[in-house]
């Protein structure tokens, strides 16, 4: 055990890791400023969960905010302490040497408004009761997810990004803020997304929702203190799982593998451990309940569906007509989730306000996490847009 | 209401209709003669249900035998009652002057063995407990399921099919059928399957499973008598419904659609009931409950998991290398579940083996259910193939 931790850490030096970070928060909405959501409700006091790496320049003309994804965090890099065994979620891209690169970069992403990593979210007391929101808590939308973000970069004095990147939710997180903020980063990186859900990608999400309304002890929503709606979360983060994989990068990782070669000769049946995938899916089903509030899942798997950066404009192109930032636009082959047809949408609609705009559809067997996989090809592409963005500056 | 019910009638008569049907029953496997299960289990005893149209000819050469799908059953064509309200699963295809044409042949459909519509299954009960088998059930496959339909057609003194045809489930069961009947049947219409699951397809089918026996009231299989694991066998459905459509089809049908034009703006949190594809998937899930025992969802979709063509083969071309039969193979462009190159495997092994096959990859918007789709293009292709059938024994 303590050769293995000391290997960890002599690899965080070889690769270029942040290190150890602290997740830092920031309130704002006082109870005489309340936070008013887009639907009109209002939430007071609200925390953000953050964390940073490296250091904002003196013009504050250094920095670069990360969206995060559905299961995403602020922990996006680093490790949160010695013990830690997996470094943030987008640590491959975030560290010393690495396309975001903190030598040179502030980089800050915060936990979203709706979640349970720090950030009030559902499972956080409601003041008022004593008790957690539950389902009292506010639908929230995209738009809400930013609000706080743009009051956390006011608070760090910041007037424009260098850039802001998002993948998957953090994509359309960083679409909003280009619609609602056009002139406030020099560029960003919109990758695996879409302007708006399908049916099927609403269809894949609802299913995971209902698995978790019908577990009977998620109980309402309030279920804090008692036993958690565990299997439902488990249904949906299954579910999920199966949709952000391609069938050839399942195909490859597991076929028809059997469970320790076990054959397939019972006298009683085991319905749901003779496959490999299924043992896979089940691991990940299980390490995602020990992780995440079921609630939260509710709220911003809705918030997903429910985005349409179009709402309250005639179309994609007349969303787009105040952007001022240049755009890298990436699609990944084996996407089905999010395919390429999505992104192309975003991209036509910015080349035709005459936005510069570059777009990949990257050859990647992974499916739609393929933006979360170590590929050298990939970091440089990513490096090759920041370099790009200082020359456009300078 | 009196109006409706003779406007069905009309329109039976019009569509070629082959009208009111029973159900019939078929016995085998006395206590002294059991039923020995491919994994060594034995059955006894053992019913199936079918139902035939048509009449079979003083040779017994013009029975077509049809193989359904997971959710299916032995009612494939006309009503049971006069109060039905839709008839048999591919009524479409089978009826007086239809493809499957009961002028001419001898149409025979039974219930797999492990269902729950009239055929022994986990619902039934055990003769030797006086309870339903539940999960004491013995472990079914795809070879399994077919072995009664042969002593049916013993049965019948048939000695060998004009044709036989099945589409997903129906589709393994007949590339079943030709490897081990390979001189049974003179045509064979293999249509929208695989010679064996995919990881993605073991994925989906098994978190149906996980929902249902994680789903309290599942009981271990134990649950006749009391309450059903409704909401576990509703979330299968759910999850097999999108596998079945397509993206597109999806996003025809609904798109974006609110249900009943409802705003976004509801106070409460709505998590499952703001999309009109979360409310056709919930009234899928719901209708299913209805007509489909949890413990035979369990048992079959792990047959089908289970099937592999080539097992006890070098590989797919040793495993066709007896086939007599005449080959029609179809895939559906849409279909994801069982996508062309599925097919493709099928017909380049019949072809190594000089088999006569025709296929197509049809184009079809409908996914995985386009067999069941009415479509002219599809009745005229498999008319097509029946008739040149004809000549070829001619």
């Amino acid at each position: 055990m303590e050769n293995k931790k000391d290997d960890k850490f002599n690899n965080i030096n070889d690769s270029g890791s942040v290190g150890i970070v602290k997740t830092s928060y920031f309130d704002f909405a006082n109870p005489s400023d309340e936070f008013v959501l887009s639907n009109g409700s209002k939430l007071s006091p609200v925390t953000i969960a953050y964390e940073t790496y490296g250091t904002l320049n003196s013009d504050k003309s250094n920095a670069i905010l990360i969206f995060h994804a559905l299961s995403g965090d602020a922990h996006a890099a680093g490790y949160n302490s010695a013990d830690e065994k997996k470094p943030g979620w987008w640590d491959i891209m975030i560290g010393p040497g690495k396309p975001f690169d903190t030598d040179k970069y502030f980089v800050i992403c915060s936990n979203i408004i709706g979640g349970c990593k720090g950030s009030t979210g559902p499972s956080s007391i409601n003041p008022k009761t004593g008790k957690p929101y539950g389902i009292t808590f506010p639908i929230i939308s995209i738009k809400d997810m930013i609000i706080p973000q743009k009051k956390l970069l006011d608070y760090f004095g910041i007037k424009k990004l260098f850039c802001a990147a998002g993948g998957s939710m953090g994509g359309m997180q960083l679409l909003q803020w280009l619609v609602s903020y056009p002139d406030f980063t020099e560029g960003a990186m919109i990758i695996a997304t879409s302007p708006t859900h399908t049916a099927q990608a609403i269809a894949f999400n609802s299913v995971g929702r209902y698995a978790i309304i019908v577990d009977p002890n998620w109980n309402n929503g309030n279920y804090y203190g008692s036993e958690k709606p565990d299997k439902g979360l488990s249904i949906a983060r299954m579910i999920g799982h199966i949709t952000y994989l391609s069938e050839e990068s399942m195909h490859r990782k597991f076929g028809r593998k059997i469970i320790n070669g076990k054959i397939f000769q019972a006298d009683i049946a085991d319905f749901t451990k003779e496959f490999e995938v299924e043992n896979y899916l089940q691991y990940q089903g299980e390490s995602f309940i020990k992780r995440f509030d079921a609630n939260s899942y509710l709220y911003i798997s809705k918030a997903i569906d429910d985005f349409d950066i179009t709402d309250g404009f005639e179309n994609l192109t007349d969303a787009f007509k105040k952007i001022k930032a240049k755009c890298f636009v990436m699609s990944f082959t084996s996407d089905w989730l999010y395919p390429k047809e999505q992104s192309m949408k975003i991209v036509k609609a910015l080349k035709i306000n005459g936005i510069e705009t570059t777009y990949t559809n990257f050859e990647a067997p992974y499916g739609h996490d393929s933006f979360l996989i170590d590929d050298d090809r990939l970091k440089r592409l990513f490096a090759g847009f920041l370099k790009s963005l200082e020359e456009h500056i300078q």
